[in-house]
């Protein structure tokens, strides 16, 4: 039985995301799991904007996955939901379910990310605020 | 005093379209614009997607403009209010107003659609359905 | 007589770069008209990058036209031509001139820039090395 | 040993694959390694356009991987070598490694690719025109 779910983020295929296939072009399925770990972290009152701009670590990623199991079109509504799949000592992972809206599970994505000190870059235990929103 | 919008349109800057000076893009704005657009046909039943798939005719844009007022950063809530500026035999403007959280007004944008032949591409008279929903 | 272009640029339209209409997505031949223009100032030995991160002042756009003059389709070779239009004070106009492969005119646009202080974002004159790679 | 590259591809990072934590944002890459996908198409006389409008089938990518080795910046340039990791009866492999200005390993990918019907979506046997250029 899959997992509940951390965060479901709803949007929608827009034209400039789709190709002259016509479909979703596959580097922007990632870019849509993105927006909806984005959307998490403002759920959770813990903006990447403000991590990026305030914080002495970033959680920069460090491997990413993506399967395609059915073509999306301009103008199809998705759901993603995500999932946390690992919390490590310095790492997370991070799992994005699409589903269509038949529910068909049309895609999906993962995320690996660090936590690295923001100036040396040099990688530091998974800050507890970061910990707490993920568990 | 402004007109009032036919349209208004929700959404957040997102990391991928903000860029190493900081800020959003320059052409992202235009982007947006284009999502309020897509939303605006859905909204009124004639998504564009069915437009491009499905009708003999075609609504590309022939002239853009885009004016920026104020910096706008990754994580900023934005609307966009979508007016139709001017309605012609067989072209339509439409203006968009972006606004951020404090109802500052941030950018402009415009957009010059022509009505066109899906085959053969030679400028149409503005279908009755496309006039309908901009009145 | 159109004026020789400062700087030319060459690139192919790319699949992600269209749509599902099947031609170039209207917002990013702005974003080739800054490839365009990032080449420019690379080969002038003032990168973007380098004013972004570097240098006291900024450079952004803070209006930007386009004409779309014939549509461009996924694989297609392009010229861009740069020439400076004005150059102020405190600001400039750039203009960009599309080309295909049969040299047909098939787009352009324009940036004007306006030249900030990069801490308090003031306008201030155009620095004398922004001013001479322009002329 | 690696195995000689089938295809050398270099670019630049341009600003709009930056983000404002100041890297290349991480889908990016695979927009990238795309990008070189096309050029090898091309190079090798079977231009992804061309399969797409003109040939009886396609090759959706069904799968991808990435991996973040080091930071890319805004005009960094890189060189993105490609190699066919496997060919099989109806699918085919591909990998991408991204080697900065001194030859250091930045970042890889893979695209996994299936031969399926443009009419019907069914996997079909692997043509031999594309068969013959990845061999």
């Amino acid at each position: 039985m899959p997992k509940k779910p951390l965060f479901s983020y709803q949007t929608r295929i827009r034209f400039h995301e789709t190709d002259s296939a016509g479909r979703l072009f596959f580097a922007h399925q990632l870019k849509l799991a993105h927006d909806a770990y984005e959307a998490f972290l403002e759920a959770s009152g813990l903006p990447l904007a403000v991590i990026v701009r305030e914080k002495p670590y970033d959680l920069p990623i460090v491997h990413t996955e993506s399967d395609y199991l059915a073509p999306l079109f301009a103008g199809d509504p998705i759901r993603i939901d995500l999932t946390v799949d690992r919390i490590g000592r310095s790492s997370f992972v991070l799992s994005y379910e699409l589903y269509d809206r038949h529910q068909q599970n049309v895609g999906r994505a993962q995320t690996v990310h660090v936590s690295v000190d923001s100036v040396t870059g040099k990688k530091i235990p998974l800050p507890d605020e970061v910990r707490r929103i993920l568990e």
